[in-house]
């Protein structure tokens, strides 16, 4: 997919800033501004078509939600959701690279991270990619206040077990774990479209809550 | 089962006092003078009828096994089998209790744990008799050497679940999961009785190492 397909999505994204936001520069510190209150931020690093932060912020009105995306084609899915659902006053939608977290937001700025169904880059060469490798564990925990947990789903069994590996070698300690989350679906789970369309194949879905260590920052 | 239906084996197991180990008595601080060599020990816990114990007796002669099995009935099985295989001199079975493991060994006097389809003990009352409950976690790390590891395979979705919190709870690291394990069948691994039944039924089975972190004993 690419943005060509899409001619005129470059527009409609730009007629929504209140929205989607384009560009995170001045933002880093000033979520809280952003959203007009101090409540908790809960961000998706990888939101594709939006189904799951929208469904979250529809239902946790007391908490903010980001979701940032990085290809305009997909994000530009999750605003139409975003309009279609009202423009929830909780939720934003962000077009930037997981690779800038630490540029978009401050040390302590976040209280939560989820993950979903990211990709699983299968290629040992391309482990660094993993949204679970150390590199981007680092990365939350840098942002994220002391103690501050990754909530994390997906499809993939090697993603998960090597997920398992990476997050407890870093220090973290898992809250929970389920290895077949829609045998005993939890009452409050948010599906995202991904989920929807694999769980419905009785394919497993994987899921664990992890928490950072309290340690002094290096 | 009990022991009644087998009224010869309290016989047949005296007779054999080199592979099984009726008392254990006496022996901490002394099992590598009971192998008769300095080799690293690897234990497991509830070593049922005995065909993983074996099995890696006879795979890795340069490690000396001691397969626990509390109930008699279970543990004559375990014999009759050693005895076929020409009784390994690197195995011991003993008779003991999970609960008694300080008493039989001393401090760092093991190497490795082994925990094999251990009894998930599913409701929540009977926590602490799961053999990952923190309690036996403790209990393993007094007798381990520091950084001991343990290796642990169910086909319990529930125990599974549990047994990643707990341990990641006490603050070890998982080296190594496997949510399939039959899925991509390391050569090197010896069935169960039990995970050749089940895994014959298209059951995944569950393994994980985890390693205890390195810190001085409290």
């Amino acid at each position: 997919m690419r943005l060509r397909n899409k001619p005129w999505a470059k527009d409609f994204m730009a007629e929504h800033p209140e929205m989607l936001i384009m560009d995170s520069e001045g933002k880093k510190s000033h979520w809280a501004e952003e959203f007009g209150n101090p409540q908790p931020i809960h961000i998706e690093v990888g939101t594709g078509k939006g189904q799951f932060i929208i469904g979250m912020a529809l239902a946790n009105p007391s908490i903010n939600y980001i979701g940032i995306e990085h290809f305009d084609n997909v994000i530009v899915s999750a605003l139409e959701k975003a309009i279609e659902a009202s423009k929830p006053s909780n939720l934003r939608l962000l077009r930037a690279n997981g690779e800038d977290l630490e540029n978009i937001f401050a040390d302590a700025e976040i209280d939560r991270v989820y993950l979903n169904f990211s990709d699983p880059w299968p290629k040992t060469r391309h482990e660094k990619r993993r949204l679970t490798h150390a590199k981007f564990l680092q990365k939350y925990e840098g942002i994220l206040k002391p103690g501050g947990e990754i909530h994390f789903k997906t499809d993939n069994r090697s993603l998960f077990e090597y997920s398992l590996v990476s997050m407890t070698d870093y220090g973290m300690k898992l809250l929970s774990v389920s290895l077949d989350l829609h045998a005993n679906m939890p009452e409050d789970n948010i599906l995202t479209e991904y989920e929807e369309k694999f769980s419905s194949k009785g394919q497993p879905i994987y899921r664990l809550e992890a928490e950072y260590p309290i340690r002094k920052k290096i």
